[in-house]
Order: C-alpha cells, then structure tokens, then sequence
C-alpha cells in the first residue's frame, strides 16, 4: 500500500536479477503445456511418418511413439514434473521421453524444427476449440427453437430504440438470434476449413533435406493436405486471428441477447424470469434476482475483442519467417476459447430456463398505438392511398386518439371517417395485435405460420 | 490558438444553438450519399415488384422505374442538390422523385421501411467492396507470382528473429505472401457468400402484410435468397463486421510485406530498390529514396483496425431491432474500403516494380554459417547420428570456424574429423548456399523446383 | 452490383496508374488543411525569431509575417487554391507565400524542417482541442448541476443490475457524472500541461547550427518551454494518443449516461421526457419519441476509440525519428476531436433540455422493498444485532411481505415482532423512501443535504 | 483432435451442469485473492472507525482487527483455504474471520458494502502498481542516462524512415528515450494522483445511515480523501482505464525501443550487442543470438492494449451504479500490470547490459552523405544564400558525388566552385560527422555539450 511495499514487490518480484527476469518473460511452459496432447499426437505422427519414409527404423519410431503415450498419461495423471529450465511444452515432452525410452528420443526431432512443430500444436488446439464451439452454438441455437416452438404466437412489442414500434412474436424475435448464432455457426465451419493444413514438416522455415512426407503426417492429424510454403507455414497465426474475429462477432450477438435479458428482467419491464440457477439472490432482498449470468456474457465481448485486438498489435509489421513476439499468441486464444465457450454454455443454460412472462409481453405489445402501421397499411391496400398520404391519415387518427386518451381500435367509425371519409369498419380487421402480426405473411415476418416455417428449416439442420 | 480562439470555435461551431446540434448528430446525407446508386437499384427492383404482385401499377412502377433513372443521372453528373433538411439518401431520392414523376413517387415506399432500406443499399455496397477487395487481392498475388518465377533461384537470408537462419530464395519468399493474401482471397469470398441474403423486404422490422415476394427483389439485386427473419435483417451489421475482420486479417499481412520493404531498403541492408514512383526523394539528398509508400501500407491496418473497433463497439450490446448507434456502421466501412483498396493497389504497384538486389541478397545469404543446419542434418543422414548429437558437433565446428574467421566450407577435412571422425569430403556437398536451397525439396520447401511448382499451381488458380 | 461495375470502380479509381495511386496514398494536403491557421502561427514565430537572432533580416522577416497574414486571409475567405502536388498544408502555404512576396519565402524553412513544423502544427491544433474539450465539458457540468440542484431531493431507485436496490435521489444520480466528467477535466488540463512543449526548432531530428532561439518562439506560441530532445520531438505522438485516451474515457462516461437515457426513456420506465430538439419523430406514429441523440452519443465512444485504437497501432513498434507512418495520426485525431466535442454539445443540449418525471421516479423508488436495507440498518443501530443476524432478520420480514402481496411498512408491529421479538413501532420511521435517502448523511450520500453541498462545493469550481 | 475429443472436452467442461456453468462465470476468488492483502487493510481500517465513531465497540474492533492480522498471515503463509463457494475474496475473510474471532465478524460488514469494498481494494491495489510503476521508470531511464553519459559523443546515424538523414550521437538517441519515459512517469504520477479517493463507505451505491467516519478510513488507508458521490464511487472504473492507457502509451514506447535493438541487432546493422542474458542462442549456431527479450517487450504493446480494449468495451453503456459486468475489470489489470512491470525490468536490463558498436555506428554514421545538410546549412549562414536556394545547390553537389563515387568531404575545391563560384574551403568544416554534430548546438540539439546538458538535467530529477 505504500512506496515501500511497492518496491518490495518490485524488488521481490525480480529479486533474482536479470536472470530470473528473462525466465520471467521468456519461459512458455506455464501455458503451452496446455497443448500436451496436441504436441505427443503430432511427434507420434512424425516419428511413424519417419520410419515409414526410413529416415529412422521402425523400432525406433515404435519406441517413440510408445514412449510419447507413456509421457502423455503422465501428464493427464498429473504425475509430470514441468520444467521451467526446459522453456516450453516440447522441450519438456522431449527431455522426459530421452528419460524414458533413451537414445531413440535424439532421433525424433529429425526433419522438423520447434517452430513447425509449436505452429501444428497451436492448429490442432484451436481446431479442436472450433469444434467445441460448434458444438456449443448447435446447443444454444436448438435452445433458441425451442422456445421460438413454444412461443411462435406469443406476442410481444417489437422495439427500435427501445420505443414500442409495432408487434411482433416471441418465437419471432428468438429466431432473430437464431439466424445470428446461425452465420456464427457458418462462420466457424469456413474458418475450420480455411485453417486446416498441416504446417508439420516445415521445419525451421525452409524445409528440409530428409525425405519426408508431409501428406502422411497431414493425413495423420485430420490436415486436409500440408501447409504449401514453409516459411509461410511457421510465420502464419491467420488461423488464430480468424479464431478470435469469429468469436468476437459471436460475442457481439451474445452481448446484444444479454443486454434484452437484463433489460427484460427489469421491475419495469418483467418480460422475462431468469431462472434462480442463472441468478443471484441478496440475502437481504429475496425477492431481488440479480441477472449476473446475463451481465457477465455481456461483457465476454470485451475480453474476447482484448485478445483479438491483442495478437492482432503483435502481429502488425512482423517480418518473416518466426518472431519470438508469436509467443504471445497462446495465452490470449486460450482465454478468448475459454470463455467464449463457458458463455456459450451459459446462453444455452438461460434460454433453456427462462421463463417468458406472456401476460407482460401481450399488455406491452398492445399499449403505444403499435398497430397504427397496420392501419397506414389498410389505407394503402383498401382505399389505394398513396403510403406517404396513408401516413399523414393515420399521424391525424393517432392524434386524436392520443387526445381522447384511447388506443386506436377504441375510436368510432365516426371519428374515423372524420378524418378520412372513405374508411369502412372493415379496418378493426387489422387494428389488434393479433390479427398485426398474423397478417405479417411476407417471407421471414413476424407471422406465426412463418415462424413455424423457420423453426422447421431449422430444426433440419441442426 | 488560444482560449479565446477554441471557444470562438467551440461556440461559431454550435452557435446555432441545440437545432444546429441535432442536425450535425443526425444528419446522414453527408456520407451515405455514397450509396446513391445502390439506393436506386434497390428502389428499381422493389418498385417492378410491387407491380408484378399487384400492389401498384404498371404505369406507376414504369414512372418510378424511369424517374429513378433521371435522379441517378442527376446524382452522377454532379447535379443533385443534396439536402440536410432531408436527413438521408433515402428522402433525398424519393423527395427528388417525387418533384419529378409527381404523385405515383409516394406509392414506392409501400411494404419496405428505412430500416430494411438502408439495410439493403449498406449490403450491396460492401457487396462491391468485396468485390473489389477480390479484384486487388488478384492482382497483387499475380505481381507477387511475376517476382516469384524470375527469381526462384535467386538466394537470400531466411531469418529468425531478424537473424539469419538458412539459405533460402526469392521465389519462395515471394509465394509466402502469395499464401497470405490467398487466405485473404479465400476469406473475401466466403464473406460474401455468407453475407448475400437480401434484407429488402424486411420493412420496419416484422415483415409486411402487402403480398410482396422478396424473392423476386432479391434475384433482381443479385442476392442468392431473401434473409430468412425480418428482425434480423434490419439489425444485422455482421457483414459489416466480417468485412472489416477480413480486411484486417489482410492489412496484417500488408504491414509484414511493407515492414521487410522498408527494413530491405535501408542501406543496411540494400537487399531490393523500390522505384522512384513509390518512393520520395529529397531535394537536399539526391541519393535519399524513401519508401514511404510502404511506410503508408504499414500504418493502413492501424486504420482498418481502429474501423473495426469501432463498429465492435458500437454494435456491443445493442437491443434489437434498429437503434439510431448503427448509423455509425458506414463511415467506418467507408474509409477502411478505401485504405484497404488503396494500399492493395500500392502493394500491387510496388511489388511489379521493386527491384531484388541479386548481390547484396546471395552475399547475406552465405554470411552466418547459414549452411550450419545443411551440416548437422548431412552428420544425420549420412553418418547415423541421432538429431540433438549432430546438433552438438555442429556446434563444435561453428564455434571452430568462427575462433578461425572462416566460414564452415573453409574448414579443412582434417579440421572435420577433429570433431568427428567419421566425417568424409562428401560433407563440403551441402555446405554452398546454393546447395542448401536445392537439397530443401520437402514439400512447400524452398528449393526452386518446389517454388516453380508453386507458382504454377498458383497460376492456375488465379 | 456486379463484378464489372465493382472492377470499373477498382479500375477507374486508379486508372491513371502507379502515379495516381502514390498521389492518392501520400498527400495530405486533403485533410491536414485543416491546420493552416497554426501551420501559419508558427512560421510566423519562426520568422520572428529569425529575425530576432540574426538569421534573416528583419525586413525579410517582416516580408514574411506579413505575407503569411495574406495567406492566411485567403484561406480564410475560401479564395486559397490547395495543390495536391505540392502535397501537404506546409508547401502549399509556402509556395504561395512565394507568389506573394517573392524571394524572402525562400528563407523562412532556415532552421527548421517539415518534421519539427508538422509536430508543431499538429500540438497546437491538439491544444485547441483540449481546450475545446474544457469548454464543453463546463458546460456539460453546470447543465448537471443546475439538474441536481433542481431535484436534491427527489426520489428515485438507485439501481445495481438494473434491479431495483435503494432509494436515491435525482440530484445525487446527477452529480455522480459530475464526478466523472469533473475526472474528464482533470484529465484534459493534466494532458494539457505535459503536451505544452514545443517542438520547433528541433528541425529534421538533430537540431540545428543555426544559433536560433527556441524558447523564444516556444513562448509566442504559448508552449511553456521548448522540448528538451531533437530527437524526441519530431517522433513523438504522444500528445495526440492522451488526446484519444482522454477522449475515449470521456466517451464511456457519455455512452453510460446516454443508455441510461434510452433506458429512462421507454415506454416501460418513462423516468424522463427528453425534448422534441434532441428526439425524433415518426410521420406515422406522432406519440413515438425516438431518443436518437442519445442513441448516436452512446455510439460515439467506439468511433473515438476506434481512432485510439489505430492511433496505437501506427506508432507501435515506429524506430526514431520520423517516419511516414506517423502521417496516419491526423485523421484519426480530428474525426475524434469532431465527435467529442459534438456529443458533449448534444449531451449538454439533452441535459438541458430534458424533463424527469417526478412521479414515475418516486413510483419506482418505492417498489420492489427498496427499504430492506433500511431495516437491517435499523435493527443493527437500534437493537444491536449484528450485520449479517440483521440480515437474515430482514430477509424474513420482506419473504412475509411477499406472501402477503404487500410492502414492508404494511407489515403489522406484530408481524414484525413475530419474527424478532424486540422489533418496535419506531422500526416504522425508517420504512419511507423519503426517510430514506433523508437518512443517508455519510459524506457524498444520497441525502438531499449532502447533495445540496455537493452541488455548492461544484459550483465554485466550475 | 477429433470431434469426439472436443466433444468430450465441450461435455467434460460443463458436465455437472447449470450449476457448473454459473459457478464457473459466477466466481471471483480465482482471481481476486490477488487483493487479499488490500481487502483485510481496507477492513481493518473499517473496524477502527466503526469503533472511533461508536457504531461497534473497541474490544469487537480489536478482535476484528486481529483477526484479520492472522487471517492475512494464514494466506501469506499458504495456508489459506480459498473456497469457491464463498464466490470472492471479501466472503473467504469474512468467513475465515468468524471461525477465528466468532461472533464480532459479523459486526464488521455494517455500514459498507461488497460494492465499495470492492471499489476499495482494486484501488490499492492498483495504486500499488502506479507506484511499482514509477519504480519501473526510474530505474530504466536511470539505465538510459548511463549510456548517454557513456555516450555523449559516439556518431551513429540518425534515421528517418529507416534512411540514413544525419548524424547525431548515441548519447542524443538514448535521451529521445529518457524523455518518452518521463512523460510517462508523469503520466503515472498524474493518474495516481486523480485516483487517490476513498470509495470506502460508499456502502451499496446510496450510502449510509450510520454516523460512520469516511475521512478517517481515507486517511488510514492513504487516500487524500473520501470520493464525494456513492454512486460514483461504486461505479467508477476510470482508475483502471487510466491506468490501462498509461500503460499502453509507454508500452508504444517500448515496443518502438525494441524493434530498434531487434533492427540494431542484425547482422547487417550490428549497432548494438546484446548480453547473452537478454538474448537466446541455438545449439546448433553457436553465433546466433536471438533477441527474444526485445522481441517479447515489443510484443507486450499488444497484450496491454488488449487490456484497455477489453476493460472500455466492459464499460460501454453500462448503467449505474454496480453492474456485474465490471467483475471483469480485475483479471484485465491484473496481467496488464504484470506484464507491463516485466517488460520495464526487462528492458532496463538489457540497456545496462547492452554494447554499443562504437565502430559500426561511426561508419554508418559518415555514409550517404548524411552531412549534406550541413553543406546547405553552411551556404545559407556564410554564402547568405536562401534556404530553398541552397538546397539546390546541395543536391547538385550530391550528385556530382554520387556520380564520381566519392562522398562529399572528397569533392576537390574546384568541383565545388563549379556549382557554385562563391564557396571557400571553410566548407570542409562542416562536413565531417563530428563537427556536423558538435554543431547541432539548438537547445535539445544532438551536441553532445547539449546531450551532457540534459543528462545533468535529469540526474537531478531521477
């Protein structure tokens, strides 16, 4: 708390000198060993392709490869010692197998380099967090469905500006979210693909003299194909810059839902009911549920976008081919993975739970003159008005509503026609908020029929 | 320059008073012009298909039709008295319509609203963005395939950490970048199958009761189906939102290519001569060419990135359907098109007429003992050593020639077999640099061979 | 639309070929114009100074003062023709100084260079800027103010989570962005102070033989001292990105205040009426008060940080001294330098403006038990219990409250007592939402006294 | 690797549930025990105003007060049980603190809440890392003012983009950089400064009824005094913004140091040697010394920046007063403040231990006839030609060199006569490198006379 204690830790924190300093900032095994299992299943690719190719025999590659396990279940047993001497999750893995399997482990590292090497790592972890986003979106958006199944005519206001504009339905506006959640889905899948060849082989930029074959240890490790230029191969973090644009265009429609659930779950609004499982309570005030689950997916985009905004600094005006500044890279799309996925689950767990509160959404649906499109609409359609005069008739219908203190269907015939001569009683048809959003029928409109259209388009492909 | 000068400013900007304000605030008309003729295609389109569904005439979409046409040609000679009053492109055109076709001018506005309007102009005109962002990408990676096949074989530093690593050449340098900017390609591409789904339609933000087939407006504006959920539609920036992402991704790359132009032209280093078209001089020093075209590149992805930041930003947390925050998407759109086409073009420009400097490169390229791994792998494939033991007499050699002030291909046999003794005249083979980039002929590797195969792949391709 | 129009556009933008591309990429004489009356000031001190130590003579120097005020009224009066061939705002001031007294001109750039002259343009166009930003920031605070000391004393919810928490009052919820856009000023006057150096005379990088007289034009500039550092001087944006800093925080400040504004403005909570100046309307539905201003205030902070954001990423990783990256810096700083000082207009206009309503405001202030912590406080002070045994005493009281659908001061003295024993009917006087916030005199509480002296403290400040 | 392994992974993640899911986002003490230290001083503070003003008694303040001395000690020592279900660092004391002292720990909590307390302890703790920060600086810029004392008069080149421009001293470079890090230090000072209020009694956004003491807890705490608004004071982040853009603006500064010394490092620069304990070498190239320590540094810019990013896309149209939202603000300062004291340390460790090339640096510093400015310079001051004049005639002398292959010191009297009659040969004065910098006497100039002038300057500040 004081200039002493600051620079005790200041001291303390350095106390080592330079050299604890350069560990400090140079070391990587704190978070690459993250990347244990990729790094065993890509050597074990390599040894096998090794033998295959015969720059080593076949018993040695068997006592790599076998080895490589026995070091892996001691990771995933918590048994293994990480070193920070070693630097960095291959270093590590390659000491422990010499430990275990002796000599042959001087011969794994034939042909490839760390940098080709820590690149197929990284591309296996982050295709593998593609896949479980995947998995997480077709989660979230079947939640969506369903409670656009179960509300496709429950009808609620339609905001722009957060003013009441005209009504829509519940099932409409959860389907709104499902097109979004959908391109991310689309999104991810394009990224995947783009990203899925096999830098394995590149070795240290250049290539190799060994007669190594890339497409078997591509094949190997789920590559489509290897990686065409090596030194493109060890110098490329496209796959992680796109990672993180995906996930935060994810983000972006994670916040703007969070934010309606927050605002939903007002005393003003009521909406919505969180579920206590996504709230918290005071133990003070019972009654009062905190939406903290909502608030903090909302504010995921801003960690998410850090990180992007983060690699995307460190890449800028990096010349070929590896930068010891790449190392940076990890950390930030460990933490963007981690939570994108945890506020993925947490949507899905929400929307699962919640509870829409349909006499709040209809009361506030009808109130604000909502269906006066409606009516400019019937002018149009029956009377053959002009729009932009349509608009002018139903400004002055509004008005006089607004100064009789009534809502538009509670104006006589005679007020009406006051107003505009040519209007029949026929336009009650279309001044309800049910009979608005039935008669919403064009394409993707807010008609239940269409809505049960999409969910069923929908519900075919995921 | 002084108080009184910037409250003079601060006051004669907004001395108005708060009219003046809001219409600085709100007012569109001085950037979304831009999108006039997208605006009035849009307009065409749905104008034939109010016709074609009965909803107007032919007579009255005819007239539109055909007005339209007069007000763009206005638009496009300069003619057009833009409005403030008239807030956007939107009013501006119709307004403008209706003084010339008069009355049936009102009937266009039926079954759409602003909302799904500018929607539609925003998507068509990122649409030709990307177009565009195709186009330059296209010519910048056949310039970059132009260098590559001249200079194949041409050899030069690879580096690591701006150090020399190995040999390796031209070409394969060249075609690095060819893979970046081919992912940008691949990128550009997916982002605009993925964003064209026609909003048109969509009206305010739950569809409309007129009998309108967006399918119909939607071929006619080349979009590959209507979107399928009118909230949606008239909330979605994510096309926006892609398109800065993929221009960012790609502007990362510039910045690398631009930051090796600018470090390859010092007199450092001197490995290639920009032309005096990209570069400026000094009236004082002759000699001087910089490289400020490069320079510019490099800074263009701080640009590109601030605009995606930006509309991130904007569009965090953001109820739906349209609030006024999005009105801040196109200026941000805007500028980062034209800096990313604009630095794509001077890219393209600098790239067909740089000149490698073959000397000062194959100088660097044999400095260093860059022929150091040639060795060690030679100790492997040769003599049978495990990898991390060749790695250890190689050392022993280098740190040999180095006490010497000689380079490894000086050292004499018996210096050799000093360290090892097994070590045969066959090994003086792979230490030229030459030799080294032909021996790389893993695949994606560096030797020409493999560059020629590359740039011939890449040819058919593009 | 399609990809012939989008590659005549690409054509036709750089039809002119390499030339037209690199005019296009290097001048700035389209934006840094903006500069003119500074770049003018300083070579008018430049001159000056000249003079002063025998450098040029002083009818020279008088030739030159004079001129430049010519210049200066030119391009005030819109008679000025800016040259993009001559670049930037420097050579077209100079070239006509040249057109207007002949061969003096050519001795005005002795003793300086573009670099230092840029740096110095630039730090007075900021410092206007700064001083702009105090001025709308005053304004902006004693709008507050004058809000606050109007509603000391009305009662409102004090919200966390958006849910209902504690009673407080109107004036207290203002003087909180008292609080922030007081820090905002603190801020500006501290970048002020460390930006006020001046750069001139610090020619290309190095200084200069020349024996000029730096501290001389520093103060005819109102600098407080020249920069200590050649070197550092013509390489430093630091000014520019405290500029952006400064303005981004603000800018969070204004998009907090802006949403609660949008919140407070929906038909659901109605807390305020915002004025038809700072809304706007729908021709259909005249009752619907759309809050754009806020809307667009609430976007501005991810355009400002937008150009923060690009602004970092230039400069990062920039060797000294100058390079020509550093030209992106301008645009970026005036699009945000514009924004803010119109979103603090618009928000000083909206403060002004707006009317909160009073009943809504003690409505709400009173629902959802919003004196519960009333209570436990009552039974810490008065009978003594503990902090967290109130507590749960509390929480018993409002789940009682809750099943029989009423408030806590409806509850019976028997009630009460069934749930403590020792509870008595003084409980009752704390119970009222005026109690209160009355009650809560803690220094910078929300007692209409404390904010009444807040509101006294402010205003002497500002 | 495979879909089923992320499968499993996505499923292992979540596997116990909602409950899982909302624990995992919900929970702070992960992170937040970082403030253990801060949050038992703010209590203890509390507890010993509580008792001063009556509302607990002394012998439950002093057994609160101890306990909490031994609380802080068990976490000290290691021993400290941190539990997640206890969600924070605030409820584990608590908690902690009743099993230790029993019925007192629940006296503690009155008149504050989770929100100030909270607000209270990020504050010290990051003003704890202001003040670890100016540690940081002044050590740094202690380590740049040996070098330029060491240096005062070696040449090097001076740049402009990456171009040789003039010569100046190494002494003058190091200094470009004591003045950057001084703004920052200031920077540092000033935010600590506008930082240093109390939120302390804050309580949950309204204050408090108790007649508790704020300027008594500011004080014991080392605040200069309480924040004059509650709800401010609970919805304040601008200390942590402030500190996240003060970082950022000196992480630019470290990051353009390091691109300098990875550039300086090359091989074709070789301006600089770095120690073998800032550097890494490779087994297999025992000459090869990567900077990983310069490269890190200057990738630190990104991960910092990422931070600011993250934490204003947080804030962003956030409501008063406690939203949850900001429970991300921590782990964002947090690994910003680590990495930013990491990269100061490490980068002061490298300027002490790094050589300059004197060698290098002097012979880069006399090629491209970097002193032809001082030639122009000379036939304004003794020729009495005009600046734009003699520019002319330098760059025809330029030529003349180029084209003879000499530099200008080589140009005979007669060749120099040729271009123009008047010049003598006093012009050989000014066109050695040495005398060109002797003669940058302008205040800040590159002289070393003018170097050792602020270097004196500065012992006395730091």
């Amino acid at each position: 708390m004081t200039d002493q204690s600051s620079n005790q830790m200041w001291g303390g924190r350095f106390a080592a000198g330079p050299d604890a300093i350069m560990e400090a900032i140079n070391a990587s095994i704190g978070f690459d060993q993250r990347m244990a299992a990729q790094d065993i299943a890509g050597s074990r690719a390599h040894a096998a392709m090794l033998a295959a190719t015969g720059v080593i025999t076949d018993s040695d590659a068997q006592a790599i490869r076998e080895g490589l396990l026995t070091v892996l279940s001691e990771i995933q047993n918590g048994e293994f010692q990480f070193s920070t001497a070693l630097e960095d999750i291959h270093m590590n893995v390659e000491a422990r197998l010499k430990e275990v399997i002796g000599e042959p482990a001087g011969r794994l590292h034939t042909g490839r380099s760390r940098n080709d090497q820590v690149a197929t790592d990284f591309k296996l972890w982050v295709r593998d967090q593609l896949d479980a986003a995947e998995s997480g979106l077709l989660a979230l958006i079947r939640a969506l469905l369903a409670q656009a199944e179960a509300g496709a005519d429950w009808v609620m206001p339609g905001f722009t500006h957060l003013q009441t504009a005209q009504p829509v339905t519940w099932g409409h506006h959860m389907m709104a979210y499902v097109e979004m959640f959908g391109r991310d889905l689309s999104r991810v899948r394009d990224a995947r693909a783009r990203m899925n060849e096999s830098p394995l082989g590149a070795a240290a930029l250049a290539g190799t003299s060994f007669p190594i074959d890339r497409q078997m240890t591509a094949e190997a490790l789920g590559f489509d194909r290897p990686a065409a230029n090596s030194l493109d191969a060890v110098s490329d973090r496209d796959f992680a810059l796109e990672f993180l644009s995906s996930a935060s265009i994810c983000a972006v429609h994670l916040s703007r839902f969070a934010e309606e659930l927050v605002i939903w779950s007002s005393a003003q609004f009521r909406f919505v009911t969180l579920s206590d499982r996504f709230s918290t309570g005071s133990s003070i005030m019972p009654q009062k549920k905190n939406p903290d689950a909502a608030e903090l997916i909302r504010a995921k985009v801003g960690r998410i976008y850090g990180a992007n905004t983060a690699l995307m600094m460190v890449m800028k005006g990096l010349p070929l081919a590896y930068s010891k500044d790449m190392q940076e890279d990890k950390e930030q799309v460990f933490d963007a993975a981690d939570n994108w996925m945890l506020a993925l689950a947490a949507m899905e767990g929400m929307v699962k739970d919640m509870t829409a509160n349909r006499e709040s959404l209809a009361a506030a649906a009808g109130s604000g003159f909502s269906t006066a499109t409606d009516l400019a609409d019937w002018l149009v359609r029956v009377l053959g008005l002009p729009f932009r005069d349509a608009h002018h008739v139903t400004g002055s219908l509004v008005a006089m509503a607004e100064s009789k203190g009534c809502d538009l269907p509670d104006l006589t015939l005679e007020d009406m026609q006051s107003v505009h001569a040519d209007i029949t009683d026929d336009v009650y048809s279309v001044l309800t908020v049910q009979n608005s959003v039935n008669s919403r029928q064009s394409y993707g409109g807010t008609a239940p029929d269409q809505v049960r259209a999409q969910v069923k388009r929908w519900k075919a492909l995921v």
